[in-house]
């Protein structure tokens, strides 16, 4: 990335940022004129909700501008709502997989259930404080994906283009919920974890909403063809299914991670990943299978059972699949529709996603 | 109400339950080509949705009935959306609420969680289940809550009436979560139950999504005047504290519910009701708390609590807080701007509500 192509990046995410910022603010100060309280709610949530690289919105814009020979100014003003709406959606997402999950922290700080519980008033009963900040995080929830929605809603488009941006947010959140009840169901044992599911379940849940969602909103104002937002929609669907499968490597066999989820974590919630779909039919997974799924997992065994997933050839399967993506990245770009600048934007986002370590 | 008016509203009833069957039926078969396990639960959502007597959507289709002089046909068409929305809304709310409370049952028949924890494989883990049952909800409370926003953006309005119903939306769902917040804070003991609390929470939780929405979407899309509209929402929020205090009485007092919650379930739950407010100050207070709360009372425990609410002028203080509400629907009604047609409107539901015993 050049100076100034970083130096564009910043404007962009501060600009996606401000508009974020705006709409906490918003909230947080209309809230104030029900209860302290309830401000309260919106203030911790919006502290929670920053600590992302806003890599959403800033792919949508950048993508837009790679599409567009002359990208319009006013177009932006409706790219940076488009942007902002994008992250909310994520935030929605992650609050509700936080309770689901039982999780208390995200990215190594507290997430809105345990910045609540770390706010509520001393001597009250645990459980009772547990289970008010598991509902003030399923209400953020519901207001966040409220708030997204309403945003959507007034950006003023044209009907076909509005309707083509709501159908494309519509059918992702059909698709990240089929993933994560998906996944739900399989950790809690009412369907199987076999690798097929396992594999669309990983695709559904993240890489729809990551990247999918922002390279065909600017793909539609951008008013590219059919065959290009098409393409890109590929080409998103490889580059989120690599970049989960990736996550789940770094998880079980990647050093502690710096702002990543406790070591081990994945192994003892016995989450349903593709390393452990692999694993279940090989020899090792009479030694493994009691290790999976244990609360207590002590380090040794952590490392036991990440040793035994690398010895039975499962970090090496897990590993050709995600150089397959990008592979597939790869040969979607050069044989398809998509413009030299857009192919080149994906090249370099791929590059930076196969890189990463954390 | 005469004959005519009883078919009248029964055909409303009809052309908006036959929106959300098309609502649910459309996203099942587009669920299913996920797969059958998130279809399911779709058809099992849809089952739980149809208890109701849609009385939000006839409210709100009368209403602009009755304060439109010729009523349009074509604005017809879209007050079956918005009001296939707002009873969507009030669909979305009880999932979460349900989850929040705990609650496997709703009316006397099981609700999404109950339906799942039904339809669990045999031999899963209880826990597992639990925990799937209530994930189910709160995952199927996003795709509604989604649904009904991509209902109201889809409907075709001039672009002011658009951002009026939108703004309208948009502070339902704000008071509603404003309400249900503080709900929880009470229950969980984080806050206080004072009774004024209660009855500003009381009115946020319910009054505002059932009666004020339905009226204020009325006025505006019938093009009332400000005064009506403000008189209408003002009405809407007496009516609906009055039937929320109506319906903690009964659950307190009344004899068992046709269908109703068990008797005695807010006892059990230590639900902060302006009855338990009242009673909070007089000397019945040290007997009464240990009986609320405790999960295990007895049908001889709540009878005795039951008495003693009775006893220290509770009962009587919340029946007087009602009859109050409804003597103030009275007095905006005569003295207001509200047109004859649409005034007599509100005094027939007022006499239904008042008059109800289940």
């Amino acid at each position: 990335m050049s100076a100034l192509a970083r130096e564009e990046a910043l404007t962009t995410r501060q600009a996606v940022g401000e508009r974020l910022e705006a709409f906490f603010d918003a909230r947080s100060r209309h809230a104030g004129a029900y209860d302290r309280h309830f401000r309260q709610l919106w203030d911790l949530a919006y502290e929670c909700a920053f600590g992302g690289k806003l890599v959403r919105p800033v792919l949508l814009i950048d993508m837009y501008d790679a599409l567009s020979n002359t990208p319009d100014p006013d177009v932006h003003e409706k790219l940076l709502d488009l942007g902002a709406a994008v992250e909310l959606l994520h935030f929605a997402f992650l609050l509700h997989d936080d309770v689901i999950d039982g999780d208390v922290q995200r990215r190594g700080r507290p997430n809105l259930v345990g910045s609540l519980l770390a706010d509520a008033p001393p001597g009250v009963d645990p459980e009772a404080a547990a289970h008010w900040a598991r509902s003030g995080a399923i209400l953020m929830g519901d207001l966040v994906l409220a708030g997204m929605h309403q945003l959507v809603a007034r950006v003023d488009l044209p009907l076909a283009q509005r309707s083509r941006v709501l159908d494309l947010i519509d059918f992702t959140i059909t698709e990240t919920v089929a993933g994560e009840y998906a996944d739900v169901s399989m950790g809690d044992g009412i369907l199987s974890g076999a690798l097929p599911r396992v594999l669309s379940t990983t695709l559904r849940k993240t890489a729809t909403y990551t990247f999918e969602l922002p390279l065909r909103v600017a793909a539609t104002m951008a008013g590219a063809s059919t065959a290009t937002e098409e393409t890109l929609a590929a080409v998103g669907r490889q580059l989120g299914l690599a970049f989960q499968l990736q996550d789940d490597l770094l998880s079980t066999f990647g050093i502690a991670r710096e702002h990543g989820k406790d070591r081990y974590s994945d192994l003892r919630e016995g989450k349903q990943t593709a390393i452990i779909a692999f694993a279940r039919h090989t020899d090792a997974w009479q030694r493994l299978e009691p290790l999976l799924g244990n609360p207590d997992l002590s380090p040794a065994q952590g490392a036991l059972a990440s040793h035994l997933l690398s010895e039975c050839g499962a970090r090496a399967f897990v590993e050709q699949l995600v150089d397959e993506r990008y592979t597939e990245v790869g040969t979607l770009l050069s044989d398809g529709p998509v413009p030299p600048r857009a192919a080149d934007l994906i090249r370099s986002l791929a590059g930076q996603l196969r890189d990463r370590r954390s």
